[in-house]
């Protein structure tokens, strides 16, 4: 099943169910009106959600309506959580050598995680409005799970069966804060602007195959404008998403709508290109001396999609963002 | 005016108008079923609200209730984002050393934030379930604000603006997973389970003197098992909350409902005491070498309470809670 969310005027949008080739819709909302409303009473709308997909699947397709992917906002136009990990270690590896911190004692074995801000999500082509170029704008590909209301202390393999949706993300990134906000021991903040949404969010059961080990098996594909980036494949994630729900949920539980990411998809051999700026930076200082590749300037163009083995485009669809300059000017980065 | 929220078995609970004495309130339902949806249209029902607050304090008090905290819930019993600042510096330095991590550059100009769980707050008598006394559990007493929605860029000065409500906090902490956590760079998310709030809300204005300056000039009270655990004042707050804000919304805005909080309550007089266990251990050491205070068991209780000048109960009622164990067993810290 294939769920996306449509403007409406209102901040939580209008749920729609989309058909598998994406090009019709149809209302949601005789079953629910918005996808956290679905989310919270999952079982009680899932029946009617899969009625409404066999519908628009139909050759008939009574109700539906065409599907534009520019009238859609993130599949949670924003919710109550969303906690990002760092399971790809050759990502977290390059990261700490660009931040210049010192390796995480049990790197392997606890996943790192940051809360980021879930109360205001961008669309598929929403315009990513920020201040400063100084503040060295990057992008981040990567996956993520949307879940069920989570119990505290739920184990690894327990936890994957709360994920309800899979969804492709790009969290917009300013690595000019990273470093610092890195040492300061409190974890990113001034570092993570709103975070963006590829249109469509599936079930996992949508993924067939590519839905494995908890883990999304399927290459991430990063164009700037318009000129291939990367391509690295999900397979290597180290932790999967049940080990980071599992983390997530161990001293607290995790309401509906929670969305627990992968962290930036990498992997260890370079001819897959990276799916952020500051990673491909690192590798051109290691194997050249030097990063040459600079940050994101007002006016670029990031587009990211997830590809099946056949180099097809996968069922999220893309996300197809400009970098634009918000109206405030480039201030003073103290408070004073 | 006060504001409070009582149970109704809905997730967002009913929000009331209290009057000055706490003994009254009045359901705000015909204004705004909740304060979540007052926030987000605050100028709309600010007047509403306000009439209701002349009602229940007027003599007849028409329509009202007794007001009873042990049916409240947090006054917002899940938001859109919680963040938490560390804006009394005596406390900072004292967690550094606690915590074994290195001094922070720009300590003493740029605040420190974490993003904490918006999603599952405790009201001011629910029990605090956690997993496991081995994860060294404290608590920590702070003030925080609660905004309207507020723009990206927004200048310290007029960021007070947007301030709508004020309120007492207990900010549980695990001390076991924070010095992890703070060295990992990715802030704190284990360490941090669900945050607790005193019953009522209070806005600017209902403080007179006591809010100055983007402080609260007031003293926190701590309790531990009914015994005085530290009173300190709030003016000894560095950075303001209007600083708090601007450095959030530095590279976002923030959505109404955004809680922003001043990190545990702390002065440089040791005669005052202590907001949290792990600071008064550090104290102990300092002085004795060792420390000799323990993390909490479970069955013990904590009080917090603001105090006026003259030693009176302040405005937001007392958060009292009792630290009981989850039911899942304490288990393996790793994901695996």
């Amino acid at each position: 099943m294939k769920l996306a969310t449509l403007r409406n005027g209102q901040r939580d949008g209008r749920l729609v169910v989309v058909c598998d080739d994406a090009r019709r819709c149809i209302d949601a909302c005789p079953v629910a009106p918005t996808l956290l409303d679905a989310l919270e009473r999952w079982s009680a709308v899932e029946p009617g959600l899969q009625e409404l997909s066999r519908t628009v699947n139909a050759p008939a397709a009574l109700g539906a309506m065409p599907f534009d992917t520019h009238q859609c906002m993130a599949p949670l136009p924003r919710t109550w959580q969303w906690l990002d990990g760092s399971a790809f270690l050759n990502h977290g590896r390059l990261m700490e050598r660009a931040f210049k911190v010192p390796p995480v004692a049990d790197f392997e074995t606890i996943p790192l995680m940051y809360q980021g801000a879930a109360d205001d999500f961008l669309g598929p082509h929403d315009s990513v409005l920020l201040p400063c170029e100084a503040d060295q704008i990057d992008f981040e590909g990567e996956f993520g799970v949307v879940l069920s209301e989570t119990p505290m202390g739920v184990t690894a393999e327990a936890a994957l069966e709360y994920v309800r949706l899979i969804v492709l993300i790009n969290d917009w990134s300013l690595r000019a804060f990273g470093p610092r906000e890195a040492k300061s021991g409190f974890g990113f903040l001034q570092a993570k602007p709103s975070t963006a949404f590829a249109p469509i969010a599936v079930t996992p059961d949508e993924l067939g195959p590519a839905w494995q080990g908890g883990r999304v098996h399927l290459r991430l594909q990063s164009q700037r404008n318009g000129e291939w980036f990367g391509h690295p494949h999900g397979r290597e994630m180290h932790f999967h998403f049940g080990q980071l729900i599992a983390h997530a949920a161990r001293t607290r539980k995790l309401s509906a709508g929670t969305i627990i990411g992968s962290g930036t998809v990498s992997n260890t051999d370079v001819n897959a290109g990276s799916s952020c700026i500051a990673e491909r930076r690192m590798v051109e200082v290691i194997a050249e001396g030097a990063p040459y590749t600079g940050f994101l300037q007002f006016g670029e163009r990031i587009r990211i999609a997830a590809l099946y083995a056949d180099g097809m485009s996968g069922p999220f669809g893309a996300l197809d963002q400009l970098v634009v300059m918000a109206s405030r000017a480039c201030g003073d980065k103290n408070p004073q």
